[in-house]
């Protein structure tokens, strides 16, 4: 009876792919017709784009508009530009309000002018208001279709009204008290009112305390909200607390996947949306600007370096040993990043004690530089023979490794408050700083003490 | 009506911060009252050690069971540590089974022994059927609450029963319709039963077509479908078929953001559950072994360009530019590497396809390698005014960048094959390819052509 789970979905985009390509299209209809609008999206995205247009035409209107919703930007972009105006507004007319005004930034005037057309009165009104929201506010996520009661009927009313709307929008967990005004009042759990007597009045009990947000919230902070208070929905008001939509958890769990997405490939210059099989010359390119902002450090550190060629050529060792003090700097260094932009984005740091953790990674920093400091003087002293060289790598590696961390520590306020992304920038700027303090800390020791 | 929201949450929680360092903890008894559990654990992640201890015993013992489940794993063990078996067990004991059966591995057996002994004989029943699968599966994220019905009744009577139980569990989005063997044979949505009329029958208005998880399935998996197909709750089976419970998604919430917190805190070697107020020693030693590890790598790479010694004396331009070679194979590397880890834990990237991914990453490298070649040979012979130098840079530009892309591209599957994370050691490993390639292709090339 229940429908195929993960494993199985796996097997059967796996089998699609198999038929796909050894028998053609003709064989895969029906196979197709059994997948998700997420699974679609999966298999998508990960067949080449010429493969992805066999695929497509068989997919019937209803499913294209959820597959499109599913899918990451660079595989839906190229869907959509081999669409034409029709069938793309076919495909996404039939969409909730906030799904289409997601995709309405990537759509075609003529498409979103045909999608208005076909809407009724109400959808329009609605797509408006959602549209007046920016993307990433409670404002943007919030669906239009919460469902509102009044305090002073009785739970036997309730039953009739939502009998007589036959259906409730999806996730309905919770119905929406509100008074005459439109203002909120409270809401009743959907469980609560199916174990409440038919005479019982809404106002009795109805939870009268319960989370809301503003629609200019940020999305991650609404996101949070949702994972601490462990919220399955909750309602948008305006500054008046009149109820203007709800907030569904599964679009907060798109929110977290998404954030999360972003935190592992922003640092490494990636755009999380990409289509794994966009075109070679697409995808270096969006990858070349981050590794010339790469290029551009590392020509910062060579330029230290070369100040000191005359040092390095009275002792080549040097040449040997200091890339191992700016990489345990570099490393020191991330180690305290990391800490301390988590820190700030869950809000266990705040202004009250970030000098705290300031000097804390200062000293972790300092003791590491010392335990490392020490193994680094002794094996060099065994290669090298040479004690005042193994001594002066071992300072060296504690000021870089101290002052790294420091830096990594100060570095996540420092950007923020320059308008930067710490997760963007961060790791980029904590290497090159790490780089010059230990190649000037390592090299100018020995110009001065050694050759 | 409606309680603090986010920003209020937070301003409260530093006007209780100030107010105790300012005037002891008599002053903010009656705040502490108003903190949701989740809130006292971040207030409690945000104080240093001893301030907890302040704040603590005025916790009841209700909300301190709940905000221990909340805390992060390096503070709840320092708060435990101070706590005697009575009042640990009193806490504890009335939280729900899945909770108690997360909390167990880190209670002394006394605090064990008392839980049991003061748990009815359902309750312990139910611990030892949570206990027996493990922490990340489906099992061990099920709560063994599920609200079950039997098909062949009419909406009535489901109503009277769910009256007669006078609450429902929280999270209880819709009901599981069992036969009478215990089979899972559907579920109906609460919100689905309120719309229906009251002669209706069970099996006439339930879902028959819906996602189960076996108990051993991983609970990374669990959590991806539940992001796909947007799911609140989801029954639990054995092999049978039979009910055993249900997974809410506010658990699967927290198992994508610990799994999110993992994948940005693993590849710099720190562990996600730490105390950021932890002393200075624990926190140094807990993160020395990473930085050993790369310590080890960067001797490694030392060991490298210790056999080029002669070479570099020869031309000691060759010591300023070879952290740039290696530098930009590491990024090129690293690029590929994050791609194909995150492509294979979202399933975009299976064997199927693998080969393709491959082949584009070594592509995607070899063309920035050759852009960026050209840009450094470039600059070389600006700065050093040597041909020969600069042609070198480039070559070896292009053998790191290409072949770092294509070894970032395939570590994952080799290190998931040798049952290794590649999330933890996969950046730690392409680094020190990147960093030998590049100085032996720069270096030996210098060798053979130049010195």
């Amino acid at each position: 009876m229940t429908e195929a789970n993960q494993d199985n979905v796996q097997d059967l985009i796996e089998h699609i792919v198999t038929v796909l390509n050894e028998s053609g299209i003709e064989k895969i209809r029906d196979d197709l017709q059994m997948l998700h609008p997420a699974d679609i999206a999966r298999l998508l995205e990960s067949i080449p784009p010429e493969n992805r247009e066999l695929i497509w035409p068989h997919i019937d209107n209803l499913r294209r508009g959820e597959t499109l919703v599913e899918l990451s930007e660079g595989v839906r972009e190229g869907l959509m530009a081999d669409m034409n105006t029709h069938s793309l507004a076919a495909a996404v007319h039939n969409l909730d309000t906030d799904e289409i005004a997601d995709l309405i930034p990537e759509l075609p005037d003529e498409v979103i002018a045909e999608v208005l057309y076909v809407a009724d009165r109400e959808k329009r009104e609605q797509l408006k208001a959602v549209l007046s929201h920016a993307e990433d506010t409670a404002g943007g996520l919030m669906d239009i279709d919460a469902v509102a009661i009044r305090p002073r009927v009785t739970v036997a009313v309730t039953r009739r009204y939502l009998r007589m709307l036959n259906e409730l929008p999806e996730y309905t967990d919770k119905l929406f008290v509100i008074d005459r005004n439109n203002k909120l009042v409270g809401a009743l759990l959907l469980s609560d009112l199916v174990t409440a007597d038919d005479a019982q009045r809404i106002d009795e009990i109805a939870n009268k305390n319960i989370r809301t947000f503003s629609v200019q919230q940020p999305q991650q902070e609404v996101a949070q909200a949702f994972a601490r208070y462990n919220l399955v929905s909750a309602p948008v008001v305006d500054d008046d607390n009149q109820l203007l939509g709800r907030i569904t958890v599964d679009d907060i769990v798109d929110v977290i996947q998404e954030e999360a997405d972003r935190r592992v490939m922003a640092p490494a210059g990636l755009d999380e949306e990409e289509d794994i099989f966009a075109p070679v010359i697409h995808t270096s390119r969006s990858r070349a600007v981050w590794l010339g902002i790469n290029l551009i450090t590392a020509f910062i550190a060579a330029t230290v370096i070369g100040r000191f060629q005359e040092t390095i050529s009275g002792l080549v060792a040097l040449a040997v040993l200091m890339p191992v003090v700016a990489s345990m700097g570099g490393n020191a260094g991330i180690q305290s990043l990391t800490v301390v932009i988590r820190g700030l984005s869950n809000g266990t740091i705040t202004d009250k004690n970030a000098r705290k953790v300031f000097i804390k990674e200062l000293l972790v920093g300092s003791v590491n530089g010392i335990i490392w400091a020490v193994v680094v003087t002794l094996v060099t002293l065994l290669w090298f023979g040479n004690p005042a060289l193994a001594m002066i790598i071992g300072v060296a590696m504690i000021i870089t490794m101290a002052s790294s961390a420091l830096f990594g520590a100060l570095l996540p306020s420092m950007l923020s408050r320059m308008g930067i992304d710490p997760t963007l920038a961060g790791g980029v700027a904590l290497t090159t700083v790490a780089d010059v303090v230990g190649f000037v800390s390592f090299l100018g020791l020995a110009a001065i003490f050694l050759v």
